[in-house]
């Protein structure tokens, strides 16, 4: 299939140009100025921005199940007390018709890409590959009873179905105060037998960093490091509480940082050190976690947060500009996530790419196009999200593999049966 | 004209409740369970949300010419280098398709009232007047080498036309570093002969306040005491940064406070101690600042952050409820702004009301909708906007008095002139 975008605003290389885009197949062929060519499907854009789809380099998606459960909660009582209770009713097919939910959000909000952590893992998968989206796969989480072998069976069984143009697996191990030093190690060792990534929960609340000083005598960062965790290649959800060796850490071993705001806001658990981040050089990605914690799985909410939280603590407005921000949410987290020539409208790359209409009462005038995309504009603007090629939503419609008033239908019965 | 909303979810005294609302001429004249009645126009609101309308109590609409200008830059250099500046190439025309713009994105974004402080009163008056939003407009900011005299005269002109039903007036000082204490006594004196309120930006960045205590050997709250701003009945935007004794003061007082989170955010202003100010019984109520320093006029944004910033400043998710904001930004507003009987679903109360969709992958599967208004739904949710008993919005129309093509081209071509 091949299409042909035309009229269009386009972001690339940091800038915006006015020009085409077409697509072959699953890559972008061309990126330049208007050039007369057959095509497939011809899009005249009209003058609205084409750019790269978002990367949401840390999602629950399932959890669009439980969106609105246990709000205005700390983080303990709202995972221990409510949101662990209401999971463990949860069927295999629940989370199916929950994945389902989560991905309609996320590419109707003109998310391309996703980090995905959840259980019920056959299902999750169905769902990934009936939508078409991209997605990095992380399991098994936690151990749940299982011994080292058992666990060393589960994973084989899983990475080997999971390697594929689309999904990929992470070995994640979901933080230090869920798992043993020894169930690290064990993850760890399968990790680097099989040249696979890790992930991980890290610093998200000031009472994990206290247990962790507690219990080890060091910092969460310090502490991956003396485990070997940070000799893989790594990526670090949250990362709230750190001071500048933590960071420095982090940066010596090339580690990814997935920064989650919102939830982070939410959750009353702290507001994460994004500047000092930057400036010693750590890829900083962005998520929007689970929409339990956030509500939202929205990358424009995220990069208005991330632009702007750190102008506020350090008093200082020009420490974080828009394109840096844009630049987290598209090919930082692709870079993270493993996806190679994905996360940026060049010849070559991967087509993910959106659609987003400018012309509305919250863009125009539109004097800075950069600006508006982290400042303006937001998720509802999307108005195509193509992904590998695919169109998988566009004007309303989705084309994930399910009706979507099917899986309206099928999740409102899910919750209505477990909360 | 006679509206009948049937087979509604409405916000009414902070529950969610099925059923009707019935609105004749500018009135809510029936709040209850489904009824059968005549009416003129009967709206199927198919279980979706009818909530009160937003009050949005601080706001320079026509700054959406500037949006996107200056950007990531702290408030002094984007003020007197950039915003300042381009602001003297307006025209009064200008100003009047800018306030257009700014009406367009408020209706659509479900605010039915706002709080106007911009210049060239007359253009923005015939805007307000046409469009049909309730509005109090601030005057006169600043002095412009007005005398005395000069300012009484300007002054009677304006609050002697504004006196009505949908336009009041409000004596706006613009703030403590643009007014001389002198200009502030006369404006102190006027508000006290015409028994009108007053208002003022305060404390919004740390610069003013260490200005502040240098210049007058006390905080902002107690320069406002010391002049006897205070005694008048007062609605202060921003106060970011305030201490437990100037809350105090501005509580004792009854002074209302209007905070504006993502201009704080986005201008590396500080985040307000909206926790201390609830504590200590504060009427706090929300605002967006206007489009060049937001960038956006969207109630829904501004209320996740009223919701969350202090949640992660004092890591505590449990210190302030979705409720709690949603009563910031309906009633309080209303309340501070003067408008009686306005800013809840009542019977008696005037017809100010949104509908809002909740048949979307980000809403479903509405576990709890009166969490879901703060944490999940955005402005483009809402699909039917009334004020007075008069539909400004509705579906992708827009009734304010001109063509939403027309307001486009102006403001693209006024933004292509002054930039």
């Amino acid at each position: 299939m091949k299409f042909h975008f035309f009229n269009a605003n386009i972001l690339t290389s940091g800038e915006i140009v006015s020009g085409d885009v077409v697509v072959e197949n699953d890559l972008i062929t061309y990126v330049g100025k208007h050039i007369d060519i057959s095509a497939d499907r011809k899009i005249d854009v009209e003058g609205n921005l084409l750019m790269p789809g978002f990367v949401n380099a840390h999602s629950h998606s399932p959890m669009t199940l439980l969106r609105g459960v246990a709000d205005d909660m700390n983080l303990k009582e709202w995972l221990f007390d409510n949101i662990f209770l209401a999971e463990q009713k949860l069927t295999p097919k629940d989370v199916y018709w929950g994945e389902m939910l989560g991905i309609a959000e996320q590419v109707r909000a003109g998310i391309t890409s996703i980090e995905e952590c959840y259980f019920y893992y056959d299902e999750i998968i169905n769902a990934l590959k009936k939508s078409g989206i991209r997605c990095r796969l992380g399991l098994p989480s936690t151990f749940n009873d299982m011994k080292d072998k058992e666990m060393k069976a589960f994973l084989d069984n899983y990475v080997e179905a999971l390697d594929g143009e689309l999904i990929k697996p992470v070995i994640y191990a979901h933080s230090i105060y869920t798992l043993s030093e020894e169930e690290l190690s064990i993850l760890v060792d399968y990790s680097a037998k099989h040249k696979l990534p890790m992930s991980m929960h890290l610093a998200e609340t000031l009472k994990e960093v206290g247990d962790c000083t507690v219990k080890n005598d060091c910092t969460p960062p310090e502490f991956l490091e003396k485990i070997g965790f940070l000799d893989r290649p790594s990526t670090l959800y949250h990362c709230v509480h750190m001071d500048k060796d933590d960071i420095r850490i982090l940066a010596d071993y090339g580690a990814n940082v997935v920064t989650c705001p919102s939830s982070n806001l939410k959750l009353g658990s702290g507001i994460a050190p994004i500047y000092s981040m930057k400036e010693q050089g750590v890829n900083i990605c962005i998520g929007t976690d689970g929409p339990a914690s956030n509500n939202r799985l929205d990358m424009f909410k995220e990069m208005f947060l991330v632009a702007t939280l750190n102008k506020a603590t350090l008093y200082d407005a020009s420490i974080i500009s828009a394109i840096e921000v844009i630049d987290m949410a598209t090919k930082n987290g692709a870079k993270a996530l493993g996806f190679d020539n994905c996360g940026e409208i060049k010849e070559g790359f991967k087509a993910d790419l959106i659609l987003v209409n400018l012309k509305t009462p919250h863009s125009i005038p539109n004097n800075n196009i950069i600006s508006n995309i982290v400042y303006s504009l937001s998720s509802q603007d999307v108005y195509l999200t193509m992904v590998n090629g695919k169109i998988l939503y566009e004007n309303g419609n989705f084309n994930i593999g399910e009706d979507i008033e099917a899986i309206y239908e099928k999740c409102q019965k899910i919750t209505k049966r477990i909360l």
